[in-house]
């Protein structure tokens, strides 16, 4: 598995990756699965990539070798969304050159990509590649894409990303959001590739790689476990209401316990639910137990 | 989908459960998740469910019907292992039915359950039951099981549930778990059933339907989010070190930018990779950006 991140704010790009590979929890490797395409002054896209090994290196081979000159490459494409394009191209040259073959072997086409990056003239832009080579932008109200294992580290992007967060509060937020990640599975793992684009710098300004001894990574590691503790502990526990000692309300009729009765499977029907206590709702001044 | 989980810990159990069910975004509908066998002072046994819901409903039915007297019933089976082992049993019936029909129309046999209670005389105990009938039982060291939508929610319980948190704090991560895979993922909705399980009560003590109007959800709704993003304001941003004024520490040679450097891609060879920043080490006495 992998977990890659790319989001787009006002203030430019952020781009995180793992390293990463695995085919069984018995056969574990690293490999980077981030490729930066910068032509100071005039470029720089950064493509990220998650799924089989074996078909992302060949897609990133193919956009890599020569081309003929008047052939269209990352390094001459005039916009992003033509670069974009040019690796779904890249991707389905793969899928005719090996899909049927690995379907033999009942191994799926399975790949996507995140590029991202700025070509002078024009804004940053932000692109998901999928297996088919068909392709999204990002947009205000989505302004990130994750490919591999995405979803634990999805909530806290949603909760604290918008376009106008600062570039390094976003790059901390990636790297808030690959703690998660890597905290629940293990075929997501450091070093990381974190590359921060400034928007019209045209250049690489900020990139590093983080592994255990990076200072800030460890920091973030253990503060936010820690205060995420610390603000949990926080919130109070719930309170329990007796029904039987209020008045029910019309919300409570539904607090019913989805009991199976059993009267048909035991000789004696049971005919008295003993009373429970519902969660409290604080304002109907319900005593509490 | 479905998002339900429910944790053991030395005061007893928690089970909560969602309620909605889709076929498709454009035909949801609501269904409770959470089935409780309940013979007051002799055992309480609660089981959810999570897949495709005429096969849980399936398994429900059986395990819900008349049983002749020398049949074991979740109301009469001395043992929660032998409990799990009847909804096993259940399990591979539907199967026996209904597998192969669904195969003809391309519907995976997909249904999975978590079983847990406490039958008098023993201890609570929790089971999490496959859709090959098969199960596995909870730990010290893994004290709870999820099921159906898992991922998001999974993080905070990792980071806050041991078999000695009190049961309220138990719940009251539960919801928080729940909170933010509803956030996540809109398969997974209100209301939830939560039943608390207070160990030795041998019956249904704390029991809540939670919807819209549940102020405690509410309050840990809109708490959780502010609280988050307190914290996540609090921990500082990266800075960045250039390495070009700093002398290079062995650690930070893996520090390359993965450029794929396009020199045959381009007529001008691009020899001279412009410098970047790398992420401040605080320890190393580097000068900030």
């Amino acid at each position: 598995m992998t977990y890659c991140v790319a989001m787009r704010v006002d203030e430019g790009l952020v781009f995180l990756s793992d390293t990463r590979t695995n085919a069984g929890v018995d056969h574990v490797s690293a490999a980077r699965k981030m490729a930066v395409f910068e032509q100071p002054g005039d470029r720089v896209l950064v493509l990220l990539a998650a799924g089989n090994l074996a078909l992302t290196q060949a897609v990133m081979q193919l956009l890599s070798e020569p081309a003929p000159e008047d052939k269209p490459t990352l390094y001459n494409v005039a916009t992003m969304a033509e670069a974009a394009r040019l690796v779904g191209d890249a991707v389905r040259e793969v899928h005719r050159r090996d899909a049927a073959t690995l379907a033999e072997f009942s191994v799926d086409f399975n790949c996507s990509f995140i590029l991202g990056g700025q070509i002078r003239g024009a804004n940053t832009r932000l692109f998901m590649i999928y297996s088919a080579g068909n392709f999204v932008e990002s947009s205000q109200v989505s302004p990130y894409f994750q490919i591999g294992e995405s979803k634990y580290g999805k909530p806290i992007i949603d909760r604290v990303v918008t376009p106008s967060t600062p570039l390094d509060e976003v790059a901390k937020c990636a790297l808030v959001s690959m703690d998660s990640t890597l905290r629940s599975n293990l075929s997501v793992g450091l070093p990381l590739d974190l590359l921060v684009y400034e928007k019209d710098a045209l250049q690489v300004t900020r990139f590093s790689t983080i592994d255990n001894d990076n200072h800030y990574f460890q920091m973030i590691h253990r503060t936010w476990g820690e205060r995420l503790r610390q603000i949990f502990g926080e919130i109070p526990n719930p309170t329990w209401a007796d029904p039987a000692n209020v008045p029910l309300r019309a919300r409570e009729t539904v607090s019913n316990v989805p009991r199976v009765t059993g009267s048909e499977l035991r000789a004696e029907p049971d005919t008295s639910a003993p009373p429970f206590q519902t969660l409290m709702q604080p304002e109907s001044g319900q005593s509490q137990h």
